[in-house]
C-alpha cells in the first residue's frame, strides 16, 4: 500500500484564524480529514506533520527519504520563498515532492512569486484552496516512476 | 449543464512532437480525449482551442466571458511569461481562468518562473502533466462563487 | 482634406464590459462616434480600425505610411509595454502618431508604466479618458510638419 | 466660475531661450497668453505661478487645494522624476491635477520616463508641446466629478 | 489589566556580551528590569521571551493572539531582514505589534535597512538603546483601538 | 536648561487635512500644543519650525549645531528618501537628530522604506503618531553624551 | 536536394521605406533575388515567407520541422527581443535555424542586444546586410550534421 | 574683461565646520580669498554666491545664462547627485560649467560617484581640495570656445 | 590543549546518502573519523554537532565563546546563504571561525556564490572534500592570535 | 590589391585542444589554412596574429589603422565582454572590423551574450564554425565604402 | 614524481610591502620558501611564476596543461574577480586548479565577492594567509583522478 | 627635487588620430612638451610612460612606490573602468595618484562614469583637455603630505 506525508509549514496551523479572506474559514483540521477522505477513496495511507520549525520540517523529510515513503504533498508556507536548506533537504533524496499553496501565490505581493522549494519539486499547484492537495495526492497516487 | 473551454496556447499543437523529454510522447488528441472522458464523469461540456497566435486567444477569452462560460482551463505556454494582452483579456470578464502547465516551469530556465497571466488568474498548476488539466477542470466543475 | 487613422489595439472591443471602474461605461461605439463628431468639426476625414492581433496593427501602421495619411491616434492598449514590432511599425515611415491610454497608466501597475511604443510616438496622453483621443485629433489636425 | 492654477516649475522661465531645439523659440508669455485665450473661450478663470523654488511649487498646490480650486495644469519639469514632496502635495487634497510636458518625455533619456508626481495626478500629457495645457484645461474645465 | 508579551529574536541572550559598542555593557537582565520597572509605572502586565530559534517566536506570536493579548513589543533582530514566516504569524492575527531594534539599523549595513516583519507591524522604532521597549510599551498600552 | 528644536518637513503644515486616514485627523498645532506639554513635564526648552523648502530646514540645522542645541526631533516627510543635502546638513556638525515618522514608512510604498537621512540619525521612529515625537524627545533629553 | 526556408519576420516587408539609413535602400524583392541566385549557385531550393504575425511565424516554423527540412534562415526582426513563443516554436523540432539580421544589433539600443530566439539557434549574424542570408544559406547547405 | 561665476551649493557654508577630516578646516571665506587672488593674477572678474537653496542656484545659473558670463565654477555639493531641475538650468544656456567638488567623491560612498549635473558640464574635477576651484577658473579663464 | 568545535549545518546528516555526486559516498561518520585521527595528530581536542535547527546551531556558537573555545570549524550548509542570525552568533563573541564547504559552491547555483555567514568568518573554503575540515582544523590549531 | 589582418585572441592558440565539445578538433594552423585558401580565391592578402596579450591586440589593431588596411577579421575570444580597451582601439580609426566567434555566444552562460566589442564593430558572427572567418572575409572584401 | 605550478597573479610581487595589515609582512620569497619545504615533505616538485601580465599567466597556464602537470595552485589576485580570459584558459585543459587568496576576500569590498575563475577551478580557499597555498598543495598532491 | 611620473594607458599612443573631436588634434608629443614646460615652471622632473599593457602600467607604479616618487600622473583611459589590478598597484604603495581624463567621462557611455582606479586615487580631473595633466601635476607639486 502506498503511503505518503502530508507536510505543512510555518503558521498553517492557524488555518481557519489567519487571514480568512486569503485562506477560507476551514481549520487545519478540516484540511487533514478532507484529505483522509481521499486517501480513503484511492486506498493509500497518509500521515501528517505540520510545524513552525525549519529543522523539523527537514527531519521530516530526510524521514520520508529513509522509509522510501511514495510522495510528500508539501505546503512550505513562508519558507517556500527563502529555505535553502528545504530545497536540499528535498533534492537530498529521491522521493517525489509536489508543492501545495491553498492561495494563488502569483496573485500576492512579489516577493510570494518565487519558489525556492519548487524548483527541486516535481509540480506546483497554487491557488486550488484545499482541493490543491487532495489533487496532489491523486497525481502522487497514480505516479508510476 | 456547465461548460468550459479548454485552451491551449502557442506550440501546443507540437504535443508529443516536441522536447519529449519535457512534455512526454503523447500528442493533443490524446490530451483531449482525457479531458473529455473526465468531463464525462463530471457531467460538464467542454470545447477546446488550441491557437500559435495570440490575437485568436484573446478573442477566445473574450467569447467565454461573452458567453458567461463557467471557466477556462488555460495553457498559456510560451504567451505566460510575456503577454500582457492575454492578462488583459482574462481581467476584461468575469469567468474563472486555471492556468495550466504541463511541465514544471519553476524548475526550468529562469524567464519561465514568472507568470504574467496567473497573476490574474485563479489558480495556476505547474507539473502535472496532463492530469493538471483533468484537476483544473474538476476544481472549476466544483467551483460555486 | 486631412485624413486619419483611429487605431485601437486589444481588448478595447470590449470597452465598456472591460473593468469598467477603470476605462467607463462606454464602448468602441460611443467612443468612435465621438471621434466622428469632433472630426465632422475639424473638417478632417477618419477612419477606424480595432484589432487584437499585433500583426494586423502592424499593418494597418504600414498602410498608413503607404497611403501618406496625415496622421494616427494610437491606443496600442497592453502592447504599448512589450510591442518591439508595433515600435518598428512605426518608425518604418513618416506619419506621425499620438500614443493614447483611456486610464492614467502611470498610476496603475509598474509595468504600465514604460512605453515601448510611445518612445517613437510623436506624443504621449494618459489619463483624459475618451477626450484623449479628441485631443490627439486635435492635434494632428493643427500638425503643420 | 470654474477657477484653474497653471503652475509651472524650474526653468519654464527659460522657455524660448532653452534647447530651442526640444521646447521650440516662444517664450513663457506666448504660453500664458494661449492660455488666456482658451480660458476665455471655455469661460473660465485662470492664475499663473512659474517657480523654480519646489517649496514655492508645494505651497501653491497647498493654496489651491485651500481655495478648492476646479484644477490645476501642472508642469513639474524637472522635479516630474525627483519630487516626492510634490507628490504628497498633490495627494494633500482633492484638487485635480492633470501633468502636461512639452516635449515627448517618452522619446529622451530613460530617467525622464518616470513621473513621480503623475502617479497621483489624474492624467499626463506629454508631447503635444504648447497644445498640452490646452488639452488639460479643456479637460478639467468640462470635468464634473 | 492589559497584557502584554516582551519577544527578543536571535542573539539577544547576549546582550551585554555581543559587540558591546554597538549594542552597550548591559544584558538581557538589565534590560527586562527596565521594562518590569516601567509595567509596574504603567499598571500593566508583562511576560517575556527570547529565543534563537524562529519556531519558538512564531508560536511566541500565536499564543499572544490566541489569548488576545493587548500587544507585543518584538525586536526581531537577524529575523527583522529574513522571516517571511514571521512576517506571517503577525498578521494570522490581530494583535499589534511594535517592532524595537536597539541600534540605528538604517546606519548599518545595507542589508538592515529593510524590514520583512515591519511592514505588518503597527510602527518600527530603531536606534534608541533599550528605551526604544519602553516607548513602545507606553505607545501600546495608550493605544484604543 | 536643555533645549532641542522640533523640525517638520514639508506638506506637515497640511497635518489634519492631507489623507486622514494615514496621518490623523489633528493639525500641527495639536502636535505642537502636545510637545510644549511634554516639554514642561520634561523642564526643557523647544522650539518650532516647519517648511516646505528643504534650504529653511538645512539653514535651521545649521543654526542648530551654530547654537549647540541638546537635539532635534527632526520628520523630514518627503525629503527622508531623497535628501542628500539634509543629510550633509546632519552630518556638518554634532547635535543629534531622532528622525520620526508619523506612520510606518515601512508599511507604505517601497520607495518610502529608505530613509537617506535616517543613515546619519541616532535614531529613527515611524509609526507612533505623534506619540513618536514625544518619544524621541524622551530620548535626547535623557540623553548623557 | 536539399531544401531551405527564408524567413523574414515583422516590418521587413517594408525593407527599401523602413529607415533606409538602417537597412538601405533595396526592399525584399532585392533581397530574395540576391537569395534565389545563390541557391541556383549552391543547387538547393528555397521558398520564402515573410509575415507580421507572430503566429504564422510560428507555423512556417512547425511546417519545416513537419516536412523535415534541410534549415531556416530567419529574421526575426523585432520578435527577435520579445518572442519565447518562436523560440519554442525552434526548439520543438530539429531542422537547424541560422538567425539573421541586416543592421548589426550590438551597435544599436541595447535592448537589442539580447536575442530570446538565437538562444536556441545554430548561429546568428547580424551587421552584413543582405549578405548575411547568404552566408546562413552557405552554411547550412554545406552543413553534414 | 572676462566674467566668472563662482557657485557653492548646499552645506558649502559650512566649510571648515564640517566634516573637517573631509573638508579641511579653513571656512568659506578662506576659499573665496583664495580665489579673488587667482582672479587677480588672471585678470579676470569674479563674483560669489553661495545657497542651501536648490531654487537660488537654478536661478543664479540662469541669471549667468542671461548676462553672457564666461563661465561658472560650480560645487554643486548634495544636489549633484539628485538635481535634474539643476542639470536642466545648465542646458538651458551656453555659458560652459566647470564642477568642482573638493573631496574625491569616488573614494566615498557609491551614491556619491554619479553625478546628474557634472553629465551637461564642461569638466568635472574632485579631490583637488581648494585648489580645484582655482584650477577651474583658469581653465575657463583660457577657454577660446 | 586546544578545543575546537567542528559544527555541521542542515542536511549534513544525510552525508553519503545525499547527492553523491557531489558530496561523496561517505556519510558524517566517515569525515567525524577522519577528523578525529588529525585532532589526535594535532594534539587538539575537538567536539562535534550536527544540526538541522538554525536556534541549535546558534546556541552551539554562543556556547563556544562562553568556554572560549579555540576555534569553530563551521560547515553552514544552506545557512551559508541566507543566515543573518547565524551571522550575528559569530560576531556576538570572538572566537575564530573557518567555514567550510564540500564542494565549491563557486562551480554550482549562482544563489550559491555568496556567504552571508563567510563575511564574518576569518577563513572560508570551499570545494577541498572532507579534506577542507582538515585543513581549517590544522589552521585554527596553528593559530596564533 | 586589398590587404586583411586575421586577428585571434586569448586561449586561441589552444584550439583543437580547447573544448573541443564546443569549439572542434582543428587547430589554428587548420582554421589559417582554410582562411589562405579562401583569400587565393578572393585575390586578397591577408596576414594572422594571435595573441593572449590585450595589448598586442591593441596594437596589432593600431597597426592596422596606421597601414590602412582594408578590413580586420578578430576574434576577440574572452575580451569580447570584458575589454574597453580593445573596443576603444578599434574605434581608434577607420578600418572596419568584422568580430567572429566560433560557437554561438548566445547559446551559452548569460554572460557571453554581451560584446563589448561588437558595439563598434561593422558586424558580429557567432556560431558558424570556422566558416565564420571565411563568411567575415567575403564580406569586407565586397566591401565599397 | 608529481610536479606542480605556484602560480601568482598581478601586485603579489609586492608581498610584504602591499598593505600589510592585509596581506602580512612577509614577502613572495618568505611564501615560496614555505612552499618549496612543504613540497619537500609531501615529495613533489613545484615551479613558481608571479606576473602582473594576464597574457602571461594565461600562458603558463597552457603550458602546464601541455606539459601534464598534476595541479596548479592559483592565486589569480585581482583577475579572481574580471578575467574571463583566465577562466577559459583553464578549461582550456584538464590540469587541476585550486584558487588560493591570502585574506578572505568574502569580508572585503563586495566586488572581490565574486570569482570568475573559481567557478571553473577545483576549489576555492580564501583567508587562509600564506598557509592556504600549502592545503592546496597537499590537496592536489593527495588527488586521484 | 620632486620626481614625479606622467603615465598614459591604453590607446593614448594614438592622441590626435583618435576620435579627434572627442579627444583634439594634438598627439601625445604634444602634450608631453606641455607637461615638460609647466614641469620646468614648477622646478620639478617628471618621467613619461604610455602603454597599453595593463602589466607594464602596475610595475610602473610599483617603480614609482619603490623609488619614492613624489606622485604620478595617471591617465589609466580604458583600464579606468575595468582594471582591479591597476586599482591594487595603486594601494600597494603610499605614492598619491591623480587620475585624469582628456574628456568629460561623465557625459559619455554610462559605463564611463565608473572609476574602479579613481576610487584609491587622491583626485579625479576629467574634462579638462591637456590641461587637465598640468593641474595634477601643479596639485601634487604643490602636495605636502
Amino acid at each position: 500500500m502506498k503511503r505518503f506525508l502530508i507536510l505543512n509549514g510555518p503558521n498553517l496551523n492557524r488555518l481557519g484564524k489567519r487571514e480568512p479572506g486569503v485562506y477560507g474559514a476551514d481549520g487545519l483540521d478540516v484540511l487533514e480529514a478532507m484529505i483522509r477522505k481521499e486517501a480513503a477513496t484511492l486506498g493509500v495511507l497518509v500521515s501528517f506533520l505540520q510545524s513552525n520549525h525549519e529543522g523539523a520540517l527537514i527531519e521530516a523529510i530526510h524521514a520520508a527519504h529513509d522509509e522510501a515513503l511514495d510522495g510528500i504533498v508539501f505546503n512550505p508556507a513562508a519558507f517556500t520563498h527563502t529555505s535553502v536548506a528545504l530545497r536540499d533537504a528535498i533534492s537530498s533524496g529521491t522521493v517525489p515532492v509536489v508543492e501545495v499553496h491553498i492561495s494563488n501565490v502569483h496573485a500576492r505581493e512579489e516577493f510570494r512569486h518565487t519558489t525556492v522549494t519548487g524548483a527541486v519539486s516535481r509540480a506546483v499547484i497554487s491557488g486550488l484552496g484545499f482541493e490543491g492537495y487532495l489533487a496532489a495526492l491523486r497525481f502522487l497516487a497514480a505516479n508510476k516512476s
